[in-house]
């Protein structure tokens, strides 16, 4: 089955405004409400439409998202400098590739670009940079394209750099004890985990789209995935990076060292940032050995305080332990055990027992009623502690009912289920995906929430990393539906605001939510991006999104 | 015994030329050799020189740091307006207290400030910011002022801002299992340590200078410690963060998200920036619950290479239980051993047994041979494992003697050697203290190389945090003397930069490394932190440090 990609959303650029010069005030402001003119235009932000090629809008109140006009077009002499430099193979103008580049994954997003260049190391990346930016030439980054927000392709006629061609691992310091990895931006998450297998180690982050995701869109989008409970973020774990500004300016920040404080730790701005600020050209990863065991268990709870309450006993009682605490509910179950295979295999031989200390019957997990909750915990090395835990669990009425996978294949099958669920969410029609923060606390009221709210019309389905506080809340419905839409929009949005939550999680902006940052970020922080961006970065406002009064736009579309 | 204050080094800050005005190349531009004008004036950096009140100069070529004229002088009119905006209590003018606040913990550093004000809230602060920056004066924030390089007290006449009264555990969230602490910046480490221990958690991080350091301190440093290898630099701990800007903006960035990828993730810019671009107030940190046992074991190992493979059979073997692996060697323990508690208790009963399977006799640390060298690791939860990897490290031959903790009071009396090196080297005569990350295999060549270069003029002494890569080097003569300095600087820097390491592991820039941050980061990194300062952050050139042609120290004396 072809991997879902899921978590990975590379690189979007906007081309600046000329080499080595630096963009003043009056030269930035040729709209009369930029943000560092009019600074009151923050709010209300207009929302735009992005009309995918199926027709479908995506946004309740449609306004047109304007090509800025101050990019160039493309000429037959800018074609001839990019093949001279990166000879005919990095040069693709082939339509099928260009349809292929130009669309998400999701089929939501599409642009019109004619060009993409395929760059086979930093110095090209930064000839590529230096001439765009002389010739006022827009660019999108792009990696494995598996973004869900409209972040890694263009939407209009962008040049799309891809770094899929730079896929070197560098060097990997297994000898000398630290399990420092360097690779460049294009290597394939699931080569990089493959590669650190033979090693004896592995990567902090693994996702459903490892696949086709590369570590430098990884990198650029903060992507989280299913070991952040237990590794933490790509800010703890990536111990460098290189990246090329948008003049072409190589930023050699690629230590390897675990502790550096020597000046402001600028790879942090990087690392999520979206492609904004620069293209990511290598990277250096702190790597994790790899563990002598790992379990998976698959359990059901009664509701959902019993998962939160299951998560701290995980958490206190298997410490280091515990890798993942992932979550479905039943609807989400419901789901993908009609759209998969389960049912048709056996997926493991339980081994907890329960409160009167007799084996549980074999479990049919189709059969759980609605409400029960199942919760991965995926532990390693102590088995008999895991056990221990889980059979207290039961015991004290936490978990209802559950499995302990057997041997790697019964693993690989329970996480089969969570990562089958996007593709099942797919075939079931249309489904408009929310990524969410919220208090752990109250994740589970929106679900109820929105399920009022929308009534019978859709079918809302959630799962996630509860150990992150992190939903993934999806509406499935026959077809897209503007009425739908309504009803989940602004509603959904206001209410992680008010609760303090992020409207993204994991996925970023991307074009999707670029105007509506400020749901989770104060006036204040969005104002010192855009001062990011205008003053040290030197951008421009998106190519693609350049509108009359959306500064957020500006700031965030580049993202 | 007083506890050592190590790590913690708060906040240098420099004030803002005008209130709410964007300060242009052109007003910034009254030194000739302003960065922004010319930018061939990063190197060479001239040495400066920093007389103590022991009349000892720390920098081998001595020239003046002037202040910045551009500062104005306190009047009776601040001081009134101080007096009616945080009380008489909030405004310190008594010479003893400001002696103390003037004087870095080494006795090395020292201002000469008139004016010590202590604001009990974030709106304090603000307020005391924006009239600050009205009226050109210069600030220095300031913690615990623990800091090691001269990064918490003024060198001049700065007004300083202490948070030390702003002390209050905001929100703990253990009943709904994040384990997110928010807290002001004021809250002493060792008090929130406390707090923690009594909710069944603990802090990820921890330090010798715990008793004194301020939480906010930590951050504006990145303050590393004894728990990184475990949990991770403070990067990833740290959820969100409050900071006040020089005009009084205050950003709230204060989310209790283990994940948000709305926009630029700002928060890290203020983590390891010194107090430079603000004055963190309030800290949202996440910690992990307490493990229900920890162990520590006191090991020799024959010579450096053996410390680095037994480093790496105890991430592989204890995976997720290893807390912390520390170093010492033969000089290290002779000078902590001849100054302290040990040899006159017993420390701990050995459990390790030698390859023959017979038990140690009774291990006099002492006597163990020049070359041996010492490794802590701390472990949790599976004492059986713990045990059984150390009886493997003993018969593979990578430990040579050691021995394991049997009670708390045990486990403490290890830590105390450890944690009473930098008392000892003080209490041994002069000290120069350097602060290294170094690739892990390389680490020990620097020593050894020291021990050549400097002969028996003075003995170099070396531990740290093996596990991070972080090395303590440490020379201790009988006096201080500018022969010894000239054998060490600029060796030591140029020997780290050589090998791609970092001339500030944890102890951060201050004023003993500003000048010198060439030789950790590329000029285009240092470029843009420039960019950030100037043209974002809207700082003046340091008061302390004005001089005629010092761009990085411009930026780096601000930090």
């Amino acid at each position: 089955m072809e991997k879902w990609r899921a978590a990975d959303r590379l690189l979007k650029f906007s081309s600046r405004f000329a080499s080595g010069t630096k963009l003043t005030c009056t030269i930035i402001n040729y709209d009369h409400t930029h943000p560092l003119v009019s600074e009151c235009c923050f709010f209300p932000i207009p929302f735009y439409c992005c009309k995918s090629k199926q027709g479908k809008y995506f946004y309740s109140v449609a306004t047109t998202v304007h090509r800025n006009p101050l990019f160039s077009i493309i000429s037959p002499d800018d074609i001839s400098y990019f093949k001279t430099l990166l000879g005919e193979r990095g040069v693709v103008q082939d339509a099928l590739a260009l349809d292929a580049a130009n669309t998400d994954w999701m089929g939501k997003y599409r642009g019109s670009s004619k060009l993409l260049l395929q760059p086979k190391n930093t110095e090209e990346v930064s000839q590529i940079l230096k001439y765009c930016n002389s010739r006022c030439l827009a660019v999108v980054p792009q990696g494995g394209n598996t973004g869900l927000v409209g972040g890694s392709v263009p939407v209009f006629d962008e040049v799309i750099i891809n770094v899929g061609l730079m896929r070197n691992i560098l060097s990997f310091d297994k000898v000398i004890v630290s399990g420092v990895l360097v690779c460049e931006a294009g290597c394939i998450l699931e080569n990089l985990i493959s590669f650190l297998d033979d090693e004896g180690f592995i990567m902090p982050l693994d996702l459903g789209a490892k696949g086709s995701c590369q570590i430098g869109g990884n990198v650029s989008t903060n992507a989280g995935g299913l070991r952040l409970l237990r590794y933490g973020s790509l800010h703890g774990s990536v111990l460098g990076l290189e990246a090329v500004l948008a003049n072409g300016t190589v930023l050699d920040m690629l230590g390897t060292l675990r502790k550096d404080n020597t000046g402001y730790d600028l790879k942090h701005l990087f690392i999520g940032s979206e492609g904004s600020l620069g293209i990511v050209t290598k990277v250096s990863i702190l790597t994790p050995p790899k563990l002598s065991s790992v379990n998976i268990a698959f359990l059901a709870c009664e509701d959902y305080t019993s998962c939160q309450k299951l998560l701290l006993e995980a958490k206190k009682k298997l410490g280091g332990i515990l890798s993942a605490f992932e979550f479905l509910d039943s609807d989400a179950m419901s789901l993908v055990s009609s759209t998969t295979f389960l049912g048709t295999e056996n997926h493991g031989q339980e081994v907890i027992k329960d409160k009167h200390g007799q084996d549980f019957t074999s479990i049919d997990l189709r059969a759980l009623p609605l409400e029960f909750w199942y919760s991965y915990a995926s532990g390693s090395i102590f088995m008999e502690n895991l056990e221990a835990f889980l059979l207290h669990s039961v015991e004290s009425g936490l978990v209802a009912n559950g499995v302990l996978a057997q041997d790697i294949n019964q693993a690989s099958s329970f996480w089969h289920i969570r990562e089958g669920l996007p593709e099942a969410l797919m075939k079931a029609g249309a489904v408009y995906k929310y990524d969410l923060s919220l208090p752990l606390e109250k994740m589970y009221d929106l679900v109820e929430e929105m399920r009022v709210q929308i009534g019978p019309a859709a079918k809302v389905v959630a799962y996630g990393h509860l150990g992150d506080g992190n939903l993934h809340l999806n509406i499935s419905a026959p077809a897209y539906d503007d009425n739908i839409l309504a009803k989940i929009e602004p509603f959904v949005y206001e209410w992680t605001s008010k609760n303090r939550g992020s409207i993204s999680a994991e996925h970023g902006l991307g074009l999707m939510k670029a105007a509506k940052i400020h749901y989770s970020k104060s006036p204040e922080t969005v104002r010192l991006m855009i001062d990011f961006d205008y003053c040290v970065f030197e951008l421009l406002p998106d190519t693609s999104c350049l509108d009359d009064n959306h500064s957020i736009i500006c700031l965030c579309l580049s993202a």
